[in-house]
Order: C-alpha cells, then sequence, then structure tokens
C-alpha cells in the first residue's frame, strides 16, 4: 500500500444556510478544496452524507455533486456511516489511493439538516429502527442513559459535565467557520431546557448545515500540490452494537476502543505520542467516554479532568480545539471530514488563534450512533 | 494492485418477502455467501442499498448487518449509487482487497421495497430532484423519453420492443430465485396498463424485495475456500448527468460507456471476447441501449437485433441469462450484486438450466437513475 496525503481543505461555515441548497454548499467545500489543492481534474471522489434522503429527497448524491462540482464522469461513490459518514469517506478515499488505483481523490461530507421538518426523527434512523426508535427513544435519550450511568458510579457532577461544552464555545471562539463562536457560562448551560435528564439543550451538539472536503493523493506525489502536505498515518475503523442495549458495559465504547487501538497498531504510536485530538462530542458525556476509551485519561477520571482544565490549552491534551460538534456544529455528514481538516490545519500551523504550539501528530474519531460504528484518523506533518 | 477472485455467493428469492424484514434478508443472503466460501470471519464488509432511510427508516445499516450476520466489530460500509448501489459495493471491496489492507471481505446488496407506501416518489430520489423529481417526472417517463427518440430515429416498432421482455421471462424461467419465473407472451406485453407512452407495465422492471451478498479474497488465497474461483478481471465506474436534459444524446449513455472502456482497457479485452452479459433491463427501452453502447451491437441496430433472437441462447451474446431486473426482479440496492452472482455461477458452470456453454468471460453492467452512474465487472473462470 502506498502512503497517502491531504494536500488541500475546503468547507462552508457551518450554521444555518437558508440561501443555499445541498448541491451549493457541497460545491462550495469542494471547490475550495481543489483551490486549496490547485488541482482542477480529480481521478475519483467520496462524499459522506448521513441521510440526503431524507433531508432533501436527493440520493445518488455522489453522481450529483459530480456533476456540480464540473467532474462529470469522475466514479464517485457515496457512504454513509450514520454520524460518521464523514470519516468514512475519507477512509475510504484514503484506501483508493494507497491501492494505487487512484491519484488524485476528493473525500467530502454534507448534510443540510435546517431544511428538515422532522430532524430528530431522521436522526434517529441512525439507531436501532426495530429496537429503539420505533419505541419513541432518540439520541440524546441513548446518551441520557450513558451519563446517568457515568456520573452515578464515578461521582461526576452536573456541573463539572457542563464545563464541557463551556470549554468547546471558548475553543469556537477563535474558529471563523463555526456555527456558534461565542462564550458560553456554566450557569447557561444549567438553565437550558431539559432534553433528557441528565441532559440539557447546552449538552446537545445543534443542527446544522455544512460541507467540509479535503484532497487525497499519493504522498510521494504531494510535493507537486504542496509545501506542506499532511500524512495519513493510519486509519481505523469498527462497528459496534447497533443498539445501546447491547453494549456490555454503557461507559465503555467498543466500537470506540477497536477503531483506535487498529489505528495506533498501524501507526506505531500510542495515545502518549499525540499532540491534540478532535473526537465526537455529539453530546457533553460523549466527548468523557470517547476520551477515556482512546486512552487519554484513567476510566472514570476523564469527566473530572476535563472539567479541571486538562483537555484545552496547556492542560494535558488540547481537545477539539476547533470548537467540536458543540460549538462548530454538526452537519452530520460532513463532520468527520471537517474533523480532518481541523487536524490538517494544525499540522500545517495555519490555525490561527487556535493554533496548538509544536503540532507534529493529530488524532480523529467520528462516531455514528450511539457507538455502532467509529473511524479513527492519525495525521502527521510531513 | 492484488488480483481479487469471488470465492462464494449467496442470495435470497427476488419477490414480495412479507415475512422477513430488511435485516433478515440481507441475512440470509450472508449467511448464504458465507456458507458457499466455507468462511466464518470476515476481515470487512461493504453493504449497498439505495435507500434504506425511505424503504425501512433505517440508516447506518452497514452497521445492523455486521451485527445481525454475527460480525459485530468488523468495519462495514455502506455505499450507494442509486440502482448501481450493489455494483458500487462489489466495487468497492475489490478495491479493499486489492489494496492489501483486508483479505475475507464480503460485499452486498439488499433493498426491502415492497413495506413503502410510495415506491415510485422513493425512487425519484435518485433522479434530479430540483429539476425532475420535484416536477413530478418519475423513471418511467424519463426512460420512455428515451424509448420515443430511438424508436422514432431508428424505426424500431412497439411490437420488437416487446420481444424484449418476453425474452426475459423465457430466460427467468430457469432461474430458482427468480420473482416471475413464468412464460410471457407479446400479447400480454403489448396489453397491460400504459405507465408512460410508449412504455407499458411489462416493459418495468417490478418493486422487488430481495438481498445479494458474494465473498471476495486475493486471487492467491482463494484455492484456500474453493476449487473454481472467479477472477474479477476488471472494474470500471462513472458517473453521468443526473438530469435527462444534460444528456447530449438520449439514446447514448455515456456513464456506460466510460465505465464499459474503463474495464475493457483494465481487462484487455474487447466486446467481441465477452461470452455473455448481464445488462441493466430496468426498462425494455434500457437493455437495448446498454448493449449498444457496450460494444454488442452497432448503434441503432441493437433494438431489432435483440427482437431478432440474438441475445439469447443461440445468438450472437447472452443477454441477461438470469431474466434480469424484468423477470428475475430488480431489489434496486441488491441488483448489482445479483448480476455478478449470474455471472459467477455461470463461469463456475453450475447455473442449471441457464448455463450458457463454454462461459469463460463474462461482463455486467449496473446502472444507477437514468445514466448518472454505471458500475461494470468483467468476471472470468479461472
Amino acid at each position: 500500500m502506498r502512503d497517502v496525503a491531504i494536500i488541500g481543505v475546503g468547507m462552508t461555515s457551518f450554521g444555518e444556510l437558508w440561501n443555499q441548497g445541498i448541491r451549493d454548499i457541497f460545491a462550495e467545500a469542494a471547490l475550495n478544496a481543489m483551490k486549496d489543492a490547485g488541482v482542477t481534474k480529480l481521478d475519483s471522489m467520496y462524499v459522506g452524507a448521513m441521510s440526503s434522503g431524507l433531508y432533501a429527497g436527493q440520493e445518488h448524491i455522489a453522481s450529483v455533486m459530480a456533476d456540480y462540482i464540473g467532474q462529470r464522469g469522475v466514479p464517485s461513490t457515496r457512504v454513509e456511516s450514520a454520524c460518521a459518514s464523514g470519516g468514512l469517506a475519507v477512509k475510504s478515499a484514503f484506501i483508493e489511493v494507497a491501492s494505487g488505483m487512484s491519484d488524485i481523490v476528493l473525500a467530502g461530507g454534507v448534510e443540510k439538516m435546517w431544511d428538515a421538518d422532522d430532524g430528530s426523527a431522521i436522526l434517529a434512523t441512525a439507531s436501532d429502527q426495530e429496537w429503539e426508535a420505533y419505541h419513541g427513544v432518540t439520541f440524546p435519550g441513548l446518551y441520557a442513559m450513558m451519563a446517568r450511568v457515568y456520573m452515578d458510579r464515578y461521582g461526576l457532577t452536573r456541573e463539572e459535565l457542563a464545563r464541557i461544552p463551556v470549554k468547546a464555545h471558548r475553543h469556537a471562539i477563535n474558529n471563523p467557520n463555526a456555527q456558534y463562536p461565542h462564550p458560553m457560562t456554566i450557569e447557561t448551560v444549567l438553565k437550558s431546557s431539559m432534553v433528557a435528564d441528565p441532559l440539557r439543550l447546552m449538552d446537545c451538539s445543534p443542527i446544522t448545515d455544512g460541507a467540509a472536503c479535503v484532497i487525497l493523493c499519493p504522498l510521494d506525489r504531494a510535493g507537486e500540490f504542496t509545501k506542506n502536505p499532511v500524512k495519513i498515518k493510519a486509519i481505523g475503523a469498527a462497528t459496534g452494537p447497533i443498539a445501546l442495549h447491547d453494549h456490555k458495559d454503557l461507559t465503555r465504547l467498543d466500537a470506540v476502543h477497536s477503531s483506535a487501538q487498529r489505528a495506533y497498531n498501524m501507526a506505531g504510536v500510542g495515545p502518549g505520542d499525540i499532540d491534540f485530538v478532535e473526537v465526537h462530542d455529539c453530546f457533553s458525556i460523549a466527548e468523557i467516554l470517547v476520551a477515556e476509551v482512546l486512552g487519554f485519561f484513567e476510566y472514570g477520571t476523564g469527566g473530572k479532568a476535563i472539567a479541571e482544565g486538562q483537555a484545552t490549552y496547556g492542560g494535558k491534551i488540547v481537545i477539539n480545539p476547533s470548537g467540536g460538534l458543540k460549538a462548530k456544529g454538526h452537519p452530520v455528514g460532513a463532520t468527520g471530514v471537517a474533523q480532518i481538516i481541523e487536524a490538517t490545519e494544525q499540522l500545517q500551523h495555519r490555525a490561527g488563534k487556535r493554533q496548538i504550539e509544536n503540532a507534529k501528530l493529530g488524532l480523529t474519531q467520528n462516531m455514528g450512533g450511539s457507538g455502532g460504528s467509529s473511524i479513527v484518523h492519525i495525521l502527521e506533518a510531513v
């Protein structure tokens, strides 16, 4: 297998993009990425989207997007793994470049969520339709159950949990593409509407429109396009139980663990080597669970550690310098690609006020459902 | 890139499977394929489905299926390219095996269509939502426009066109998995309900429930599992205009042409070397257009040639020995995989009464929408 590099990135602002349709926002991100890489012709492309059929009435979206970005004829593949669809697009493009089949490959993600009437019901199609969604449980309810167990077992307080989204918003202030780049107080979190006890509105990532794209090529050709390519050092993917009740332990995400172990093994590194990480904080509790299973904190200690400042600048490891899903926004199909973009910009030292000093090795973790799938990438400055 | 072989196949009967859900039928096909290959553990899997969200209220279906076939933990990717989703699953699995990343990979496709209320509207999400579906045109209407141009330009009669589905049903009689394995007369076709002039009900492929799976591995390991592996000699994929009005010529399917040329080039063969073909006959006119653009007949001559018996046993080339989408059935996400299964069984000389003598090289062509995407595989007996 060939080594693979990222040579360009592009995204839209994340937020409520009422004046653009799904093809407009994907095209904006794709053309930005192609301009960043200095390429005009793709060999192949991948589009991650969770539910363009339910959100936008448009399946066959990989062909739509190839057509609309001026690449008609190019093979184009849509991939889907719920909220991990974006990470899956990058992983799939990686394999195609690594195989030797194609050189210049775009990996993008998109979701246009605000146009739909019933966003929660659409998101619930990522859970177990027969055993969860049909009975009315939605994702805030599923993650609330995880939070209950964690708080009870490890003594995490509601006030400590509130510090997770507060940190997310503090980071997002420096992200020009973030949906909510403004300060958040603990009081605001604690007074926000209850969604699924103990999770309140400010524990939940928002509904977001957005798209994000990256351009991949063989590492040995990257110099033709950029002075500072970023190597995709490893990928790891895994599935887990589709239904929450099938997890052996509600606080241990098996798919995240397996995907991370595969990536660590492929890269020959461990959590101690990682300089920063973008994780899938779809809910405040998720950031804690993922940070622990990735190996950054002992089980049961992540919540208090993050609350005490160990996951921000100057702490043990910076988690979600972008603002994460909570504050940057979470257009589900685009999120995994946006994580890769944040990691790329950090490793290229062009992250502006969010820049992490001496960032050389970054990790991204993108999750589907309540742990039904997880994709981990480890990226390295070249 | 490594050579890749098919070492096992499995499918459900195609039809109205009221007593099974989408996960049941996928599991049946997957476990049949794994049994056929003699494998119990997968390294990775791909699931092609056009619209499990709209048909079954279930996205994240690759994880659902990994879980339900006893492969929880294994990386699992859903791919979608409308009615070419199945072919795309095989292509994607091929790349992963060819890359060296994984050895034992399942490629499957599934669709559960009868449970949905508004199947035509769901299928229309594979067309251009903004310029076609929104205005009320459905796929029979789009293909009717192609048929009108072809019949007008080349003098194909309505009675000649009717001979295409008659041939499909004659082939399907020998296919135990076919949805409609019974004879069809020209009179029945000509008297069937008008759907979109000139296409009548018996020109249209049906609504179908079904699933189909194949197991891939590196060719140099195939001998561990089977005495008669089938080599995937080439793959070719292409996109085309998503909207019919963007085709330069309504009777020339550019995506089919590009995908076929890529596959012929990769295999180093031409249409004259192919012993039989499974094509995407979603409507009677489609079989003609595809057969011409694949190079089996000169442009404008395919309709009359097929009507005269040149595409059945004893003719120039057997097209759709399985009965094709028209008579075998068309569970959209599964169709491309079922084509690969028919080709595999023909090349392994286990196609029973459908067996084509001395079949050594077969081609499959799977299409999305009105030519928005096309995937071609060339398979060879080893």
